[in-house]
Order: C-alpha cells, then sequence, then structure tokens
C-alpha cells in the first residue's frame, strides 16, 4: 500500500555504489543480526506469572521489555536488574552467572531485552527501599539474556524528567509514552472509545460513516487550515468539524450517524486545545433534542461507570449532589446568573448573589444587574489580601470586578459605604443583614448586562480563579468526583462586539452572529420574534458540561430551507450564502428529514476521565502552544520548486 | 464546540435589520412550523411490523419515511401511496379520507413524511405489477399524514438515474444514498470497522491510537497534500500513512497498535483509488512477519465470515480451491512467473507458460524469459479476432504482448515459424506437441527479465484483460466467491527506470529504489548481500491480494538504527536522511524493540466485501476522478486576501 520513497530526485548519483561493510564499522555483523531479529517468542508476561504463582515456580519462561532501572552488581559474582515488560509491569532478574552478570553490567536503562530463566523465590533485595513490586516475591534466574535493541546514556539523563510533563523535552515523547502512567492513557482512550462504538452501533443502532477531510473553504470563520491541490487557485480546507456532511447524511436518509472525528482548527492553542482534536459527532433524525440529550447522557455516563468507576454526579435541585438520576437541566440565564459563566463548575458551592435590588442608580445603565461573590473566610492573620491570582487584571480579558476586604471591625460596619462610588445603594441595613460579611471576608461585586453576552462575566470569572486558588473550599464533593449538568436556552444569536476596547464590552446590536452555529434552531415558542427581535429569541442548543469544562455542544437543525435561508442571508446577512452553504440548502429543499446532534470534545472527556488536568496527556504525539510537533519536527520548511507545483509561492 | 460564524466580515451592514416575514412569503407560518417540528416519534418501523405481522393487525402506529413512489388515486375517493421508512423497507399506505386523499395526491415522490394509521389486511394493490414489498399483506389505512418536509419535481426526473451511479448527478449524492443498496454499504462498512476493533482489542489486546494528521512533508515522494500555517514558510502535510508514528509508537512501548486511519494521497485518481481513503494500520511489537500475517488473515476472514457470510478461498498446492486453513503463501517470483503480476487474480486457472527452453536467442537479451499465454478457444465463427479490448496497445503502459491467432489448419502447423522473426526457436516439435494449439485459440507471447520489474509484464496484463473479457472461462470458483493469498519474498529494491521511452524499460542499475518502503527489513539469509548487491536481496514484506486486488501489504522493520541509517544513505542515497528521517533513527537507537505490521486497504477491503467494482460504492461522500466533491463543490478558489494570513499567493 506504502508508496515507493524514490531516491531518483536526489542529485547525488555514486558511480560506484555496493559500499563495503567495512567502511561503516558500527554496522551489526550476521550473528548479532540475528540475535536482534531472530529472538525466542515470548513465553509469559509478569502479570500472568503474578496472578497464579503457584504454579509458576521454577518454571522456565521468556519474558521481554526493558530494562527499568540501572543494573547492579551485588560483590563480584551476583548482578540484579529490574525488568519492566511490554505490559508495564515489573519484576527483578538475577544472575550469579559470570557472563550474564557481565551483560547484566553493561546494560543500559531502557535496553530492549529477551531474557528467559527459571521463576525463583526471591533471592534479596538490591535495594530494599526503591525496588519495585513489592507484591511480587519471585526473581527471574536468569539463563539466556539478549538485547533486543540498546539504548545510550540519554536515557539515563532522561529518566529524573519522564514525570515532569512540562520540562521533559518533547522531541523524546517516545520514551515518556513507555511510563504506565500514558500507557494507561492511551488504553483508557481505546477503551472508551471502543465503548461508545459498541453502545451506539449495537445498542442504539448507529451507523458510523466516515465523512471527507478535503472538504471546502468557508472562509466565514477563517480559522480554518486550507490545502492547496495541483490546479492553480483551487484549495480544499480541512474541516473544523462534520457538520455539514452530517447533516447531508440526514438528507441521505441515514437514521442514525455517528463518527469519532478528526477536526482541525487553526486558532492559538491553549491547555485544552490543539489543531486537530477528536470529536464524537453524531446526528438523528426524526429525533429532537431531547433524544439526542438522552443518548449523549447515557453514552458518556456507561463510560464513566464502565471504565472510570466513577459515575458522573449532579446536582439536585435543592443543590446538594447526587449520584444516578438524569443530569440536571438549567437554562442559560440561570448559570449566568448564579455561576457567570455558561459551563459552570459545579464541584464548587459559591454562587453570585444578586443584589439588583439594592441598586438605586448602577455604574452603567447598560449593565444593569448588580451582584456580588462573597469569599468567606478567606483572610486571617498571615493573608490580609486577596491573592494577586484572583486580583490582577491579567487574568481577566476586558474587565474585572470590584474587590473589597473586610480586614477591620470598621469596614465591617461601612462597606456599603465604600461600594457607594460606583453603584449607589438603597436598602442598606438589610444588605448588611443579607450578606452579613464578616472580618476575613472578601466581598467582590460588579455588574452585568440582563442578557449577558460577557461570558464569563467579571464575577464568573472571578469565580472561577476563586476555586483554583481555594481547592478545600466550597466543595460539594470529594475530589476525583465529576459534577456534570446540561446548559440550554441559549440565546440564539449575539450582537457583534465592537473590537479594541478594554472595559465595558460595546456592541452592535444591529449586527448578529450565531452563538453556536447557523444551522441551530430557534425554540419553537420564539418562532415569530425571528422576524421581529432576533436578539430576543433562545436557540434550540444544549451543551453537556462537566467540572466547568464544555464537553460537548448540540442542537435541534433547521430543516426548513426557508428558514434557513432567512437565518443565513437576513440574520446574519452572510452575502455570498449560496455560495458557501447552497448545496445544504439544497438538501433540505429535496425532503431532508428534522434531525438534531451533537459532538462531544473527545480529548477533553478522556482528560476528566483520567483525572488530568491536560489534553496532551491523552494525546499520543500532541502538538506544543505554537503547533509543533517536536518529535517529528514539524512544520516544516517546503522548498520553492516543491510548491511550484501547487500553484503557490511563499510571501514575507 | 463549534465555532461561531461571523457576519462580522460581511461589508454589508443593514440599518434596519428586522425584515417582516410579510416580505418573504414563502416562510412558513408558526403553524407550519409545529407541524414539521413537533412531529410524533414513530412508534414502529416495517420491519418490526412485518415480523410479527399477528400481534399487530388494526393496531394504530406512526411509521416515518419518505414517498418512494408516485401516489396514486383510484377513482376519486380513494389514494395509495409507498411508504420507505428510515430502514429502507416498503409498505403500501391508503386513504379514503378526503383531506388525506388530497394530501396524497399533493405530495411528492421523496418527501418526506410521518403517518399514523391503522394497520389492515392489503385491500388492493395500485398497481399488481410494480409494487414493491410483495410479500407484505398489510396495508396501512392512514389517519394522520404530516408532511415534514416537501421534496420537489427534481427528483421524481433523477429517479430513473439513482440506480445509475456513472449518470446520476453527483451533486445530488444524498438522493442516491438513500437507496437500499447505497445504506447497505454504509451499514456493512460501519458493521466491518466494528468488527475490527472488537476482535483486535477485545480478542487480540491491541490498543487503537489515533496519530496526527498534520505531519511533517517529505518532498521524496512528491504525492503528498501541503498545509500551510500561519507562520512564514512552513507547512505540515498529510500523512499517506501513519507509518513513521506506528513505528514511533512501537519505540513508544506499545506492544500492539492498530488505526483505522485517514490517509492522504495527491495523486491521479483511478477507480479503487481516493485522494483520501482508510486504511486499518496495524503494528506489532516483539513480534515477526508471521505473527502480523495471522492476525491479518484471522480479521480478514472473520469479516468475510461473519459479516460476508462468505469464507474467503484460497489455492491448494494443486491449483484447486479450498474453504478452510490457512491461505496459500506465494513468492514474488512464482506469481510473476505464473501469473505476470504480483497481485494475481487467482479466480481464474489461465496461467502463463514458460518456454525459455524453447528459444534458441531471445528478441533482447536483457530479457531472456520466453513465455506464452494460450487463450483456448476464444475464436470462432463470430469472433474471428482477438477483441481490441485484449489487443490495444493503450491497454498496455509500455509494451504489449505478441498475438497470434490461430485461425486456420495451416497457421496450427506452422506458428512457430511466425514467431522466429522475433525470437529464434528450438526444438519446435515439442514445443508444438507442449502447447497443443487448435484452431480457434490465441497464442500470446512475450519476454521478460530474469527478476521482473515490470509488473504487471505484458503477458501479466493481458491475462487480467482475458479474464475482465471472458468472465466465464477459466474460472476457478463461482461468482461472488473470493480467492486470496499471500504474496512474499519481494525484491526489496528495485532499479530506478530511465523514463520516457516506450518499448522495453530501460533502468540504472546503479540507483536504487525501495520496493515498499525504506523501512522494510531484509531477509535475515540475504543479509550480507545488502551490502553487496542491494539487487539481489529479498525484502521480508507480504502482501495480501483477494481477486487480484492488493488488499493489504506489510514488512518486519529494521529496528536497527545503523542497518536503517545504511539504507537510507548508501543504498538509497538520500542526502537529507538525517532532516526527513533523523527522530526516527533517533528512536530506534533508544530501546525501540523489534516490529512488524501491516496495513489494510480498508476501502477496497470493503468493495470485495459488497461485491462491487467501484471504491466509489463504499465512501458516502467520494471525489470525482479528478478530486472534486461535486456535493459541497470542493475544492474552491480562496481570495489573495485570505491567503495571505497563510503567507503564500497564487501563482500561474
Amino acid at each position: 500500500m506504502l508508496r515507493l520513497l524514490r531516491s531518483t530526485r536526489s542529485p547525488l548519483v555514486r558511480s560506484l555504489h555496493a559500499t563495503s561493510r567495512a567502511s561503516l564499522p558500527r554496522l551489526p555483523t550476521k550473528e548479532e543480526v540475528f540475535t536482534k531479529f531472530q529472538f525466542p517468542k515470548y513465553t509469559n508476561t509478569i502479570n500472568s506469572i503474578n496472578k497464579d504463582i503457584h504454579s509458576h515456580w521454577d518454571q522456565t519462561v521468556t519474558l521481554q521489555g526493558w530494562i527499568d532501572k540501572k543494573p547492579k552488581k551485588l560483590g563480584k559474582k551476583i548482578a540484579f536488574a529490574t525488568l519492566r515488560d511490554f505490559e508495564g509491569n515489573f519484576t527483578q532478574i538475577i544472575s550469579k552467572d559470570p557472563e550474564i552478570v557481565s551483560k547484566i553490567q553493561k546494560s543500559q536503562i531502557e535496553d530492549c531485552i529477551s531474557i528467559t530463566g527459571k521463576i525463583t523465590k526471591r533471592f534479596a533485595k538490591a535495594d530494599q527501599s526503591s525496588e519495585e513490586g513489592e507484591e511480587v516475591r519471585w526473581d527471574l534466574d536468569i539463563q539466556e539474556f539478549n538485547t533486543l535493541n540498546s539504548s545510550d546514556v540519554l536515557t539515563s539523563q532522561l529518566e529524573a524528567l519522564k514525570t515532569l510533563p512540562n520540562e521533559f523535552p518533547q522531541q523524546y515523547r517516545y520514551l515518556q509514552l513507555r511510563l504506565p502512567y500514558f500507557q494507561n492513557a492511551l488504553k483508557t482512550r481505546s477503551d472508551a472509545s471502543n465503548l461508545i462504538r459498541n453502545y451506539l452501533i449495537n445498542e442504539l443502532k448507529f451507523m458510523e460513516i466516515e465523512t471527507p477531510l478535503l472538504f471546502k473553504s468557508t472562509p466565514e470563520g477563517a480559522r480554518e487550515f486550507l490545502v492547496p491541490t495541483r490546479k492553480s487557485n483551487l484549495f480544499y480546507a480541512l474541516p473544523q468539524s462534520p457538520q455539514q456532511y452530517k447533516q447531508l447524511l440526514m438528507a441521505s436518509g441515514v437514521k442514525n450517524y455517528f463518527q469519532i472525528a478528526r477536526c482541525f482548527r487553526d486558532e492559538d492553542l491553549r491547555s485544552d486545545r490543539q489543531p486537530e482534536f477528536t470529536q464524537v459527532d453524531l446526528e438523528m433524525s426524526f429525533a429532537n433534542a431531547r433524544d439526542v440529550q438522552d443518548v449523549i447522557e447515557s453514552t458518556v455516563q456507561k463510560i464513566f461507570r464502565d471504565i472510570g468507576k466513577n459515575e458522573l454526579l449532579t446536582l439536585n435541585e435543592d443543590g446538594s449532589v447526587r449520584k444516578g438520576g438524569d443530569l440536571i437541566h438549567l437554562n442559560y440565564d440561570e448559570v449566568i446568573a448564579k455561576y457567570g459563566i455558561d459551563k459552570p463548575d459545579l464541584r464548587s458551592t459559591l454562587e453570585i448573589v444578586n443584589l439588583t435590588g439594592f441598586c438605586e442608580i448602577p455604574e452603567n445603565p447598560e449593565f444593569p444587574v448588580f451582584e456580588a461573590l462573597v469569599l468567606r473566610g478567606v483572610l486571617d492573620e498571615s493573608n490580609q489580601h486577596i491573592p494577586q491570582n484572583i486580583a490582577n487584571m491579567t487574568q481577566y480579558s476586558k474587565r474585572k470586578p470590584y474587590f473589597l476586604e473586610i480586614s477591620t471591625p470598621d469596614l465591617q460596619k461601612s462597606w456599603t459605604e465604600q461600594i457607594s462610588s460606583k453603584f449607589q445603594l438603597k436598602n442598606t441595613a438589610q444588605l448588611h443583614e443579607k450578606l452579613n460579611l464578616q472580618i476575613g471576608d472578601v466581598l467582590v461585586y460588579s455588574d452585568r448586562a440582563e442578557t449577558s453576552y460577557e461570558n464569563p462575566t467579571p464575577l464568573g470569572r472571578c469565580r472561577q480563579l476563586a476555586i483554583e486558588e481555594y481547592p478545600d473550599r466550597w466543595r460539594r464533593c470529594s475530589e476525583h468526583e465529576n459534577v456534570a449538568l446540561w446548559v440550554e436556552n441559549f440565546p440564539l444569536f449575539n450582537p457583534v462586539e465592537i473590537e479594541g476596547n478594554s472595559g465595558y464590552p460595546i456592541y452592535d446590536y444591529k449586527k448578529f452572529e450565531a452563538t453556536h452555529h447557523p444551522f441551530t434552531m430557534v425554540q419553537l415558542e420564539d418562532y415569530d420574534q425571528l422576524f421581529q427581535n432576533p436578539l430576543s429569541v433562545k436557540g434550540d442548543h444544549y451543551d453537556l458540561v462537566i467540572n466547568g469544562m464544555e464537553i460537548g455542544g448540540g442542537s435541534r437543525r433547521i430543516h426548513d430551507a426557508e428558514i434557513q435561508k432567512y437565518v443565513l442571508s437576513e440574520v446574519l446577512q452572510i452575502k455570498n450564502h449560496d455560495e458557501l452553504f447552497g448545496h445544504l440548502l439544497k438538501a433540505l429543499e429535496l425532503g431532508c428529514p428534522p434531525h438534531a446532534g451533537f459532538a462531544i470534545g473527545f480529548d477533553r472527556l478522556m482528560t476528566i476521565l483520567i483525572n488530568s488536568n491536560t489534553i496532551r496527556d491523552v494525546i499520543a504525539f500532541p502538538k506544543t502552544s505554537n503547533g509543533s510537533d517536536l518529535v517529528v519536527s514539524s512544520p516544516s520548511a517546503v522548498s520553492d520548486k516543491n510548491l511550484k507545483e501547487y500553484f503557490i509561492k511563499n510571501i514575507d
């Protein structure tokens, strides 16, 4: 299948080609090659022996793997080493045979070895304190020791860095991946994708269908990767998601589609973003939003139950957590009011308090909602000020909330006066009673618009930072428990923000953008308002949120061509909508059934599943924050001659 | 998850944005929207009723799907239509209710409908001869008929073309995909990939690991797609296969890796080629070629047995076919000698006969092997000449064989003399006896090199054409049976062909290219010859061939860095091998275990599984032969302004 790698293009033509091996002294001899390539088949794994050690005593077995620790010599006649086999388990190997003792002595950490030996009762520990595999009480007394491939001194130098992901040089990612932690991350991911497939295909009658990755450029988004062709000014683009193709599959008569699909996004990277990422993408015809939510919820719960051994928690109406039962559904307006963000972390009980009733005159009339977040008891003798991680402007995108440290009895009594320079208050006595601030509390206060397009709001962002700063406060659940919810009833559109300002955001209320994407259907009861006041309508969109991360989103789609056309041309004012989306509009016109769908961010979901905090841990070869793959050194330069074949040239 | 589609970039700013609905008369009313979007949930599928009709009589059910045939009115008071539900089954729906009769009358083929009705004994057939679903003896007497989305007259016009893949306009691919044939193709593919995953993950302890699609440009092959970045002269490339990453995964300590991976190849398309295609890619560490072959063979047999219900056949030593047991392994030299190609179609018994012993002086001394193919009895009164499909030069790439039609008793006696102008023969009496040509036979003869780098040879190509032309001759098995084999012991390298000539190929025997790829290990017994005479060594490579199609290939890899370096720099003379492959060489140096792997062309395998002859049938949205996706109109032009962000510009 693989194409020839031609040497014809090399300008170098050697006249005498058959170089004698003598001139390349490091090439292995024929005997060495047979040792490296004609190795015996392993008979066991360490785990298979551990599981039933009693039936293995004195047996001769062949094990394969790597030297895990620097080999040790005890006295002159006996040597020890630790073997890590290809399942990531450890055992001690020993020898008193002088020839093998010498081989062990010469071996490096991470040498790849094949050993044959007898399983014996543990002789002695080379180093009682640091030996792995405490529970295993056998040694392998080596009869044959073969190096299948040697390593070099670099692996010893890197040994200490392996567990420090930020410091390990990523060009040697493959050494890091040998750690049991990463092997487990890879296995969890493999198991989870297989579970999803089996559940959707076998139990829910979905089909997995591959859609093209050589897609069409839709420059509206301007965040795509282009792919030049060998035709002048013709480009493919890599898809940000299979959205259009999956809707076309609904028009194709597919009842239930899914795909674990690679997606691409050319934008600045963060710890939870990669230029290529994986999405569990699905779409169902003759179905509505709730049908889709049921499928997603049962799939995700199954992953956490069967693989994570840790069912997702959710909230009761009273704010307590529960295991079991359906996930709670909250409205956008509600989560903005309580948590200041559309993806609230419900592991924390910290909530925003609405104080609008106490505000006579707001600071800014467009932002009439006055609210506060009380960080109770975070100050004490040793910490008299709010930490900079919470208070610093750099942590906020446009504007930050106001902070008031209740550090003295005086402030405790007069704090409403302090606020009055910004917000003119009323009924202050009741306000004092309501918040009941104590010395040591921090009052954080701010304002927002009635329908907030700031997301997070200043207080919402502050809440995130406070949860990070004080991981042990306001906890609703124990560590490693995960709290999930549905967020729905988002605004379908938001006004375009006029860029370049800091402080209060400024919007052009006559220009709209789709809050999620332009194929989302309006909530039916708001249909008429779509034509009167697009900003007032809610979309039939729903997000699944776990631990403050948006794990996925979906919607009921517009399957009526005229409504879709109206949204594209009249609401969003996309001039060339027919060029960009004409095929989709035509498909809707030709009997496309009603449909709704969803996409799960698979990398993020896996990150939560293994209790990590970076998606890099669940991706075999992630890109760095500037988009490089340091293992293979990509991206790389391409010659002008080569670019010419694609009818493009570099510009500066 | 999906990004906003901004309208901000549109230069058009409307001052009055809230367009009244009155100005867009085709927009549905609120009531119509509720009908289209607030539909009842289907209660049944046609199949669920067919399976147990007796418990369904007189039940009221809701079914959903499409109008499959033009609705008919019988007299004035009764109307019929055929419903095709979303599982692709058919039933007749009837009504005598005037309002519903009128709705049926107005409906179009491919209207998407939801109907509620009573299951009744079949009333009468609208058209006895053409009705679908003969075996189903029930009608649905409609109580409620709702159009969920209408279609237009185009679908009726396209109706007749649906089953003609070459004539159906591919921009409406989604209409074609509604046919049960294509739904079955999609389902078979989904089931097969799921079977592969379960078998490899659950039974053989493989992990599925995703590798990057934003890879590095390796211009040696010059058949890749580039992906510009937003940095000057830095490009990713889309991978032709995950070859390098999977070898890096072996260095990462992964025991058994696989991935159903998208691959990309920027080259001319044929009926079995697409610019993006899918590969079942796998690699095993601490394993050799035979271990890999065992996994592949059992996986592929499982697919044909469980999904195709049709186990693969293979050959016995005596040339007869058998079911069961291991697939036969043939050497490259052997299949070139017998079939003139490295991927022989063993469904046919047609074999090349070696006549070198009868040739005193060959036409060309570099091509000393003289051989023939006898097409017995293909001529008769009505067909006095060999068909142009076989004899035409256009069917051959460089040179074609010689043809001799044994059409007269005279020729039957003197044919050896006819040949003597090209090949000087000896022992012609024995030759006559050996071939025993009869009137009506066609003798095809040609020559080849001892180790043939022509693949197919002229006779090998002729054999392919003859099998296509005469599908009922020389059959080893019945139609829809599939015959598989392993081909191995390929030459590891071949000499570079000097381009631009027709007729006999000319090689530069001092310049080598890898027959498969440069990571393939030499057969161990040939190791010393690698340094003396690279062209003489065999590679440890193996292809799986079914019905004359290469379904996949694999090899034992070089895990010794020095041997790999030697092959890249000394044999293949790749000057910048360190820049291109330095990361792989380093990984080999750091304790990479021995490994071997394989890649199955999944699209081709699926094509055989559904008895199709084009991979387009098993791909939801294939590209045309010039690389276009007519559904979404890709590739497309991109503005200079947009290209500038990627630091490139168009050239002519």
